[in-house]
């Protein structure tokens, strides 16, 4: 995989032999984005089994609870290990060989990695009708090829309308303090020559005061029975922003990203991440040294703020329902 | 005065000995802060004078266009200049010696330091009362010692009530993209023993949904007649989104921050700055080299999100007048 965090000015590919190596790529975000650590985790996790000798249900509860701690709060994590596990469980019962497990779980990692790949593509046909010609819209953290097995979430939505001939500029926000969009999604846009100007998080308002913005397109890292929706840190502002101003909020996400089992956005998990995130760049520190942080990597957008949420299965609007 | 871009990690004072060289520092933010630099544009003046041997009426508005032109925004620098332009023609009309004109500028400038000082210490007196015990407050960008001739304008009500006794938390927003949160507010903060939290600017919306935030203290770069207010870019985000969960917003400026001449926010010109600010961390790009930026640095937030303006003649509301 590319490691993430050398972007853009290094493309270097690291290569991962174990599923602790695939474990430790998540916790330090070699690799980011909801859907691409669950296919990341699932590759773990066949990775894991193909070492192994003698792979019995505790060995494989011990790799498989390994990567279920990596990072608490996008859910697409625990999905993809889910169905990792009723993979291996469905193999064990019959009985078969370890050969027949291991070419199981590898198949099922790669089947996880291309439908999301497929899925991705269905939201931007579904989604690409929100991004009108000669608009400027506006998206947050990165959403693209990086944090999914490819096209992106809401990056694949503005990908499709690209891809329709639609002329538009992206407002890249450069997403504080790990600056994703900045060193991601800008590159992404860059690449396939979309239109682009980045800016620090705290201009958005002022933009959208200057109706400078005609919709925004987030992602997210799990969405709550309710339609509550976890994703990065920020997303909430933005989202009282655009309603403030009444610019249109579309969360685009798998259905593999919805969490049924949460009944609201007060259950999900946020993770704390190092205050060096916030306090140091390239390794020093830019502040004093040992300043207290809140560092939080998430927060959690109730669903009256959202006008839709864009899925591979259609557009749903979480108060009334399909659109 | 302190070179401010090297906070916090070396006190380096640098010596000006020419109005030029005190030009460039607003310019290049050696010296930043409204209060600030309009108290150096005044003592650059005065120095400008000082090293002059035939000081007539064109050389004077030859450096005072020079200074005048540095930093469009921030009203205090303009109104300094002013002061000093009307003390200068003072001394002219009496057919003074050269010796007494610079004596008088010198005089001036040293009572603009004085007063700005005095100013901010009534403020903090008139603001103090608005910070409770045992809350929580936000504040932005650096409107402390550094900020002005001493004691602060925001900070400077956050030091009345430390002063006071009174235990509180602050939530510093970094303020992107020159950090003078995470710079130098955390720094001036730090000093005092003043408790606080360190946090990125899109963090604050989330911070108000959980009722961590009590009350909000901004700075001002200029106050139009109809009470908006520009300041720090982020500033306007920070208003909506206090104004969305019912936080007071408190602007603190000095009343020669009000520009009477500015009938409302629309007329304020706003700076833009180089795009690097945005892109780059100690001179190398953390994204693309090349990306287009947009770096206004200040925005505009109206009167009707503001609560009250604290100055040193009183607390105003925007909107109803003294309180």
């Amino acid at each position: 995989m590319i490691d993430q965090r050398k972007l853009p000015h290094e493309e270097v590919y690291v290569k991962l032999y174990t599923y602790e190596e695939v474990a430790q790529a998540i916790e330090t975000m070699v690799i980011r984005g909801a859907p691409a650590i669950g296919v990341a985790a699932a590759m773990g996790v066949a990775l894991g089994v193909q070492k192994s000798k003698t792979i019995d249900s505790q060995e494989f509860l011990t790799l498989y609870g390994r990567l279920y701690q990596t990072r608490p709060t996008a859910i697409n994590l625990k999905w993809a290990l889910e169905r990792m596990k009723k993979c291996f469980e469905k193999a064990l019962d019959h009985d078969q060989p370890l050969s027949h497990i291991k070419q199981k779980l590898e198949a099922e990692a790669l089947d996880i990695y291309t439908e999301d790949i497929e899925t991705n593509q269905k939201m931007g046909a579904n989604g690409k009708q929100f991004i009108k010609n000669n608009s400027k819209i506006m998206t947050y953290c990165n959403t693209g090829t990086l944090a999914t097995a490819g096209y992106g979430t809401a990056l694949g939505v503005i990908r499709a309308a690209h891809e329709e001939g639609k002329k538009f500029l992206v407002y890249v926000c450069e997403t504080r303090p790990f600056l994703q969009g900045l060193r991601l999604t800008s590159w992404e846009l860059y690449k396939e020559n979309i239109p682009q100007k980045v800016i620090s998080d705290n201009m958005a308002g002022s933009l959208m005061a200057k109706k400078e913005v005609d919709a925004i397109f987030v992602g997210a890292d799990r969405v709550a029975k309710n339609g509550d929706v976890a994703n990065k840190i920020g997303t909430y502002s933005l989202a009282v922003l655009a309603k403030y101003h009444g610019v249109p909020f579309y969360v685009v996400a798998p259905t593999s990203t919805i969490d049924l089992q949460c009944p609201t956005g007060k259950e999900i998990p946020i993770e704390e991440r190092n205050p060096k995130e916030v306090t140091h760049f390239g390794g020093k520190p830019v502040g004093l040294e040992d300043v207290p942080v809140y560092n939080p990597s998430f927060d959690v957008t109730p669903h009256e703020l959202i006008t839709a949420i864009i899925t591979e299965k259609g557009v749903f609007d979480p108060i009334y329902g399909r659109r």
